[in-house]
């Protein structure tokens, strides 16, 4: 075949980010690919000139299996967002020299949202400027809120972690006899979906989490402090699961109620956390009730050690599945997963128009989400497939191990 | 043999303290014991009469071993101090009662510090009322706090949890080609044995975390922001683990620098928390550079899916041998591990005079804490062992099956 491979990594980590960047590179090596590159730091590190020979990285079956397992960008990642084509063009022409001078044919993108952004403004200019580099874009992000895929690989394995640590943060919040109350942070800044994955939880073994709070539902704080008192007036212990991205009526993030420190990433997004802490140290003040807030934080986007299999498996084959499409001649395109069956569960890889993916947010639909504050059980049905199996870490001397590109 | 056996958890849970309870159950039913009862929330239960009969909560081989995956107390626990003994003659008096009624002649209590003074006070009202009820200890803590015994069950786990998931951290925290710095707060209100154990992280695939702050020395925040100062100017990112419990000179807690509510338990230990935001938020806020806190806080204690399997074991035997002690005659003593050997790893269990354990804490030694702000060899050759093999989760339906004293 004719003409090379790039493959970048962009945004926010997850567990399995690195399974697709393995479905790229093995299939585009299967498949005839003379030399696959990886840019480091995603396109910023690309225009300044940044990128590595795949070949030099991943030097054997071994390391592949490594690369499914190790949390984060193998390659690094960035918060990059290209200009508008019109208000760039010098840059646009930039990038595009750098990926002739490598004679890159197929350009992969493993990202969400913005990223996908890049997809698209690359091959708008491509298609202007009559290149023959075919750009298409490999979904990935934990919060599930890319438009037309069913779902998206990263959300899996955070949905199991998610719901595996609420197992455990439930066993130890009900150890005492007189009333607790943890609330647990989970990230979602406009979509719910990984806060409702605490829904899983419940079980024959597990009573489950109480209460869940999703950002779609404006957050009632008057109710929420009746709803605690009544609780435990019965001496009940509480488990509630909330959203980062939970807000009041007048628009204001619920941590925003509390003295806090706001920070502005690259892309305009708040860095958002403290609705927990904040909502527990106002019922420990008012009710006298012992709480405990817990961020799961970092650890719910990185946690490969208890990654979900079918996540990795669809991981690795949207990356596949995005060279063979662009072997085959698609370009400005996302791989985006179609859910054929959710008993047994089939799902099957597609190609979108990138234009109708970037900047959209899915959230979840209203109607998934209880008057008493819960999810429904078509949202369990929804996201329960997708938590199933393990890849377990390859342990050595005690711990997972990693395929770190700097070693 | 003679009479009946019951046991009881108490203090914080952790991910193994409930092998211990089934060395204490099966290892009593072995050697004979018509019942074993379980204290519901510990001591204070049993003052209030209840308590189960395990036979009919632990029903087969399988849910032994499910019972060993558990994390948190499964009978339930309590922060329940018992009154000196001449302070609180009626009381004593009515838990023997209790305990005749029930015809215990073997009596073992699962915990840490405050547990072994419940062992304490009852040993000597036994010896004072010439009762022949035999009372043994069971350590446990993740804090690895507790006097003469080489480590303490419950330890060893959580410190594999604390070293896989920094290792995962660190992939997350050095992803960007700008400096980055994250703040991990572990738990460990006097002693830093915990916090250490994030010098494990550090090895062939992984970078390791930067700097370790243990409470056993003050921490001197001018120093500190001038290492971050330092070591960012490097275009660096760093990866920082700090004991929850680490105090300026004037012995304030670094977190009580910023504004904060504060909370007792029973046992009047300040709830703490926060110092890693609170530093975090100097350095974004003095340097411009983004920075994340992240607390472990109650996953470090609970997560039973990345328990050490050495550890398990450790705990599983200290409740054996506990019951072949006081079966054999002993009482007011704790159980405790002693090591043989470094390499290979061998560590057998004693018995040790209660009054010697009780309210006694194990710091780190000073000579362990480096100058640059890390730990020494020695520290590392110590805990290494403790985080040895896994005892994997039994998945059920994609997640971590539990035993349930209510299901």
């Amino acid at each position: 075949m004719e003409g090379n491979v790039i493959v970048g990594q962009s945004g926010g980590p997850t567990a399995v980010i690195n399974s697709s960047l393995a479905g790229v590179y093995k299939t585009a090596k299967d498949r005839g690919a003379k030399k696959v590159y990886g840019m480091l730091h995603g396109i910023k590190g690309l225009i300044d000139g940044k990128y590595v020979d795949l070949d030099d990285k991943i030097r054997n079956d071994l390391e592949i299996d490594l690369l499914k397992r190790t949390p984060s960008s193998f390659l690094g990642s960035c918060r990059y967002k290209l200009p508008e084509i019109r208000e760039g063009l010098d840059l646009y022409e930039k990038i595009f020299k750098q990926l002739e001078a490598l004679d890159i044919k197929y350009f992969f993108y493993i990202g969400g949202n913005d990223s996908m952004d890049t997809i698209k403004k690359l091959s708008d200019y491509a298609i202007l400027t009559n290149s023959d580099i075919h750009f298409m874009g490999v979904p990935k992000t934990i919060d599930n809120d890319l438009a037309i895929t069913d779902h998206t690989p990263g959300f899996g394995s955070a949905a199991k972690f998610i719901a595996s640590t609420m197992k455990e943060i439930i066993r130890d919040g009900l150890v005492y006899d007189y009333p607790t109350i943890s609330i647990v942070e989970i990230m979602g800044r406009n979509a719910g979906w990984l806060t409702a994955a605490s829904a899983l939880a419940r079980g024959e073994d597990c009573e489950g989490v109480d209460l869940i709070y999703l950002p779609e539902k404006v957050f009632d704080i008057d109710h929420f402090m009746e709803r605690m008192k009544e609780l435990t007036s019965q001496n009940r212990s509480l488990v509630i699961a909330l959203s980062e991205g939970i807000k009041v009526a007048d628009g204001r993030y619920v941590f925003e109620l509390a003295d806090h420190v706001e920070m502005v990433d690259a892309f305009g997004h708040k860095t958002l956390s403290g609705s927990a802490k904040f909502l527990s140290d106002k019922i420990a003040a008012e009710l006298g009730i012992r709480t405990r807030a817990i961020e799961f934080s970092t650890l719910q986007r990185c946690a490969s050690h208890m990654a979900s299999r079918v996540d990795i498996t669809e991981a690795f084959n949207v990356g596949g599945s995005a060279v063979k499409a662009a072997f085959e001649g698609e370009t400005g395109k996302v791989i985006v997963l179609k859910r054929i069956s959710d008993d047994p569960y089939m799902c099957i890889t597609e190609c979108a128009d990138v234009h109708k993916i970037a900047n959209i947010e899915k959230k979840v639909p209203l109607e998934w989400i209880t008057d008493d504050d819960y999810v429904t059980e078509d949202m369990i049905k929804y996201i329960h497939p997708l938590i199933q199996q393990e890849l377990p870490a390859i342990m050595v001397d005690g711990l997972p191990r990693h395929l770190n590109i700097n070693r």
